[in-house]
């Protein structure tokens, strides 16, 4: 007899569950249905802001799979359909579709939910004007352009950016190509906290020397409008910023009402709490990846929420696989993250100085300057790392790397001795990849775990 | 009592070991001789290629320290001297200046082997003639360069390569960014024997549409000269190829006449056999390292010979910091090179196919095609992944990728699987860095990992 599997959120992790187990099992076998509240499916939010850049010309570009291909694989994919609520008990989700408001409900043998993530909106005065933006969905990211192009027929220039994380110092970057003058505030005292702050020092100077003007320590407490009702400026407690435009980039939340309303077992972050195979605990057949998942941190040991596709695709095989009766499992991450400002790369994986105190361990830090080439080589660039390493063990806790080209995706390096568990002792020895146009002869990572064996032996038992 | 260390060798290993050893004991504690014949200390031979290509302006780029900055450090550096006998029974050895002609005898504490490694150079008819050329040394690649600075009045530009490793394609670059039509003679069907011939295949193709013709399968038989005595064209077994100018890159061998001579322990290819702690078998006070040692192939558990600054660097080190006093090993290596030719990456770790068959592993392969960056973000780059794995375990066994931007140090990833012992299956779950400048949404090594995990799968226990 068949069986239904019912998908919540049509992104990656949602599409790429029903795919895979449509790989596992014929329509016969498994009847997939998926809803989807937008009008889009499988797109890279992450591209978003070099769209917004001019990098990516067309908002198609970004979309991996259409809805139409979906179909194609048989699965019963409803857009504009949202699912208003979940009834455990009854093994059923209440679905609206968006453009009828027709109501109706649809019974499942296996529930994935993939809701994603919602962009965090302090419920400010004037937050919903016309010239303030998130740049969570393509939606968004049209809206945003055209708020742009109608500027280009103004003189208005000035964007102020709330929110100095990935998305931040990436819109950021995405507005000065568009010509604006680009003020970004920020409310720790350096951009980008998944950073320690001395390296967030660095991102800030950067910034400042491509003409990003970055405000730390400033709490936005009002959007001022004009006359127009358009946005006019951003106050913060002590100061008043003059806006032509504000991009929203003040971080996600799991999107979990749905899954809390139905007394699903959520985390410390509000994210789904899942085990191994992406099953909600204490649930064997409903499924959860994601944006709205929390996952296990393998250096701390704890839950994180960290929304990356990268992950969502990985959950959406797993759930997938395991829907469709294989066997597969998610065993965590070490929190690798990447990201440019223009030309700067920034990279991190594993526990920040602060990370690390908050869970019990105690550290060594060890920070070098080197450069991504030989240093004789055109082309050569400075590079910083950061290496965090436990006191005692020297088993490495983190790296943070921030450089020009060659600079982010040296932290793969990093995150996979963290993955297996290494010494900063071990990975002096490591076999890295060298010659002249692609590394000094001690990579710049080796150099940073050899100033971190000497900083851990200095700090002795 | 003061002891002395004596180095044979004023390169990578010897003069870092010098330095290390420095580090730890003061000159009232330990003497430092070191004994180096040719002008040069502490360069970089990797280098030469792009000096001779132009990329780099001036030999002195790439002299990493002077004798003069060694001296400084209480090095007792004696330049252009040979060492023509070790006595290990008198623990000392015999020194000949090569501009004097004196010979003496110096004792030692410490011995530091140190010599290196020396072109392969078959003796055909005419190898010597003026127009050929090594590039093992700095005035190896002075010659070169006088030699194409003399062509230059000329309308010789015809250049032939002998060897399409590592030095072979370098040079092609070289030679092709300085004017010249380019022909690589290969003894082997495809260039990059360190490659499985499938992946050569692709750098072929590549040298192709740069112009550079590759010859594969191809034995020299001899050099041609003309009446002026000069090369004119190079010989195989079956066609002949006019040169104004050739270069040989046919590999090198490990430089142990010295230590066989002595009776030392040398392995199947010639190099001296040492213990974790870099020290000479059976000796407990004689060191080497670098292009004169074989190292331990963790993938294998076989010994190698890899002529490559970044492990002599790491051997100085060590023995220093051994002979010092203090305590380091070198657990061995799992065979990473990268390279390049013009904008074409090349870069490989573990085994080949070959090399897995030679130690009697069953292995699957996985080749995929992706992309530097998000396939939908400006400068994404094509690149292929092969990943090799052992049957029924999974384990990682090699990888090698060949494409364009961000192809080389992609490999690093690899490495440190290898060296963690990493399965194809646990590779998949790898957090490493994504964002769309730096990262499809899978990194290309996670789709090699994926289809690695499936073969493994297909191929059964």
């Amino acid at each position: 007899m068949s069986e239904r599997l019912v998908v919540i959120g049509g992104d990656a992790t949602g599409m790429s569950a029903a795919s895979q187990a449509r790989r596992h099992k014929s329509p016969e076998q498994l009847e997939i249905v998926a809803f989807e509240r937008s009008h889009f499916t499988s797109y890279s939010a992450c591209g978003i802001p070099y769209w917004v850049g001019g990098d990516v010309e067309d908002r198609d570009d970004l979309i991996a799979r259409t809805p139409e291909e979906h179909r194609e694989r048989a699965i019963d994919l409803r857009m504009r359909t949202e699912v208003t609520e979940l009834d455990v008990a009854g093994s059923r989700v209440r679905t609206r579709d968006l453009e009828s408001g027709a109501e109706s409900w649809t019974g499942y043998d296996h529930l994935v939910i993939a809701t994603g993530a919602r962009p965090v909106r302090p419920p400010l005065p004037g937050i919903d004007a016309p010239g303030v933006h998130g740049v969570q969905t393509l939606d968004d990211g049209q809206a945003l352009l055209d708020s742009l192009s109608a500027l280009e027929r103004t003189d208005g220039r000035r964007a102020v950016v709330v929110g100095a994380g990935y998305i931040g110092v990436e819109m950021a970057e995405a507005l000065l190509h568009r010509g604006y003058e680009v003020t970004v505030l920020n409310r720790g005292e350096q951009p980008m906290a998944t950073l320690d702050p001395d390296m967030g020092r660095l991102v800030h100077r950067a910034m400042d020397g491509m003409g990003i003007t970055t405000v730390g320590s400033s709490t936005v407490t009002k959007i001022l409008t004009g006359d127009d009702g358009r946005v006019r400026a951003v106050a913060t407690d002590d100061a008043e910023y003059a806006a032509d435009v504000v991009v929203l980039g003040m971080g996600v939340e799991p999107e979990t009402r749905l899954a809390q309303a139905a007394g699903l077992p959520l985390g410390t972050y509000g994210g789904l709490l899942t085990d191994l195979a992406m099953r909600v605990r204490g649930h064997e057949n409903i499924w959860a990846g994601g944006d709205c998942v929390e996952v296990l941190d393998l250096v701390s040991g704890r839950e994180r929420h960290i929304a990356l596709g990268t992950h969502a695709n990985k959950h959406g095989q797993i759930i997938g696989a395991n829907v469709g009766g294989g066997y597969a499992t998610f065993p965590g991450v070490v929190g690798t993250a990447v990201s440019k400002v223009c030309d700067l790369e920034i990279a991190r994986t594993g526990l920040r100085e602060k990370d690390a105190r908050d869970v019990g361990l105690r550290y060594v830090t060890a920070t070098v300057e080197s450069t991504s080439r030989a240093g004789y080589f055109p082309g050569a660039a400075p590079m910083t790392v950061k290496m965090i390493a436990e006191r005692r063990t020297g088993r490495l806790l983190g790296v943070q790397i921030v450089g020009r080209e060659g600079a982010a995706k040296r932290v793969d390096i990093a995150a996979v001795a963290l993955t297996a568990g290494m010494t900063v002792e071990q990975m002096t020895a490591l076999d890295l990849g060298y010659a002249p146009p692609f590394s000094p002869v001690w990579d710049p990572v080796l150099v940073a775990a050899r100033k971190a064996v000497a900083a851990v032996r200095a700090a002795g038992v």
